[in-house]
């Protein structure tokens, strides 16, 4: 952390790249957003990252730099969080912002991550300006939960939950095709093709047999599919579709998510979505394994059929799971045609 | 209807009218918005309902005509329905747009009710420019459930939910207070005192014992209170808090949704609010009879305890009770504090 301190202008830089940050979807990685000011402080582009796979926000905003052909001998970047200094998916941001000739760096939070940390000293041995501290609690906060599960080494875990107003996933006769619209299935892909793995337990397998695949709005496969995951001691049949054909399909024996997450983490699994059932939920909601909720409510009311959330052992009111509006990622509400998409993240 | 064609100057001018209308509440009365215009046809004043009990649309404009000392003499009112020509909780607006010196009235959809209609007339008497039909299939649409509660004689129904995200209105060992936060249970006082009745069924006032009174973010009462109704055949007790002290309690022994209905109508009742129970919400809700509903909506799970929505008789996912987001009255969707207020109306 620098001792110097910071002024109003440069807090309200990064405050934009905050904001930026915001709005890029949770998952594998953190939320990072960054500023790119001229010498006299005015902003010259903003860039964020936009989930796994993607151009972190430094390089995004290096990237708009150079489609305008912006002049960076003078410039300052401000970004949320410490620029990586490893090889994932893409490059070090750190060795990015160097080779591009960014002279000066401020960001907001370290990177605490031993793969991806000491950005700051390898810009400095390059001879950067760098600083450091900059509304870092902004930025922990935004991450807080992807930060518990670094630290926990286990991946980072989203429940989507299509349901009707009265929390039904499916009528009385267990008719569920299709509660929600195209509108909303669609977004739904998108989740789905941003994350390492798609789970289900062994009774959805059984009642529904979805594919889990990432498909477009044409029905199309996306190019990068994430691992299919069947949680339960049930066998998969062998002609479940969720097997499919390309080998991205895994069976976790186990009833225990703790035991399921440490399977998909040692195979390399980051971000885990799961699409039910609700028993799958429920086991994953009662150990404080869900680290966000994307809600997808449909504006139809069917008095019966199967419950989406159920068997939480809950007895009163005073012990209910508490959830908060997330604003990120496009939330905290969305309108996708006739449906809500509703965007929800654990109370601290 | 005038057959001389609106341009698009006075289309876009009605339109104006359309969306101010939209910002009022459902209830007792239609949605209605006017803009008031100067001879070059630019905007000088926009007015609309805000329900039961407060200043027509028409009479809001000329008020803050008034408050501003426009000149009226050389103006156009342009109001999404036919001024009112009668005595209602306020004065007739065709009386009140003459007395004002406004010369010239372009009016939507004609006022279809035996007891309000003659307006354009009483206005034409009265020597002023009067023309009618400008985007009247638009004035009729907003207001179309409204219209058909009075063609059938009988209230207006809001049905209020205060649920959690798995629709659950009370906890496993039956606690309830509060699911909702204040900011939630204050909005929900002011659609209280907007209604000129507020219902629930037997079950709910013996579970709960509610007192079903309108109140102010302090816990005053507000001075108008609604009527407070009891649907049922069972017994209400005599200590029962939502008999109160003011004489403003009845209790409809009945059933059928028809028949109370039918009762609080001939009692003078114009907008219903239903508060509970879910065996009263599926009665009224499996007939049809529920205009709108507002569904207040906590980040909270549960997991079992008493479900909002039960009992609807629905078998398969095709025979849903299908609603659609209702962006009147500021919906369809707001934040209050931690949770959501949805506004649905029926799909048509």
């Amino acid at each position: 952390m620098d001792p110097q301190p910071f002024g109003d202008a440069e807090r309200s830089l990064m405050r934009t790249a905050l904001h930026a940050a915001a709005r890029g979807p949770r998952g594998a990685n953190p939320l990072v957003g960054a500023v790119l000011v001229d010498a006299t402080g005015r902003i010259l582009h903003v860039g964020h990252h936009r989930g796994a796979g993607t151009a972190h926000a430094e390089v995004d905003v290096l990237e708009r730099a150079a489609s305008a052909g912006t002049d960076l001998r003078d410039t300052t970047m401000y970004v949320t969080l410490e620029p990586c200094n490893h090889w994932g998916r893409t490059g070090p941001c750190a060795e990015a912002i160097v080779a591009a000739g960014v002279p000066r760096v401020v960001f907001g939070a370290p990177d605490r991550t031993t793969a991806a940390s000491g950005g700051s000293a390898a810009m400095r041995a390059a001879g950067l300006d760098v600083r450091s501290g900059l509304l870092a609690d902004e930025a922990e906060q935004l991450n807080e939960r992807w930060g518990e599960t670094m630290r926990a080494q286990r991946p980072f875990v989203t429940l989507k939950v299509a349901q009707t107003l009265d929390s039904r996933i499916a009528a009385a006769d267990g008719t569920s095709q299709w509660i929600t619209s195209s509108s909303a299935r669609e977004h739904g892909h998108d989740v789905r093709a941003r994350a390492d793995a798609v789970l289900v337990g062994t009774g959805t397998v059984l009642a529904d047999d979805p594919r889990l695949t990432a498909r477009t709005g044409d029905g199309g496969a996306v190019a990068r599919q994430p691992l299919r995951v069947v949680m339960g001691l049930r066998p998969v049949p062998d002609r479940a579709a969720v097997r499919g054909t390309d080998g991205r399909f895994r069976h976790v024996t186990t009833h225990d998510p703790h035991s399921a997450l440490a399977e998909l983490y040692d195979a390399g699994v980051r971000h885990v979505l799961i699409e039910g059932g609700a028993t799958t939920a429920a086991a994953f909601l009662r150990v404080g394994l869900v680290d966000e909720i994307a809600l997808y409510q449909a504006p139809l009311l069917l008095g019966a059929g199967r419950a989406a959330f159920q068997d939480l052992r809950i007895g009163t009111l005073a012990g209910a799971s508490r959830w908060q509006l997330d604003p990120t990622g496009g939330g905290p509400v969305q309108q996708l045609g006739p449906d809500l998409w509703i965007h929800l993240r654990p109370t601290a």
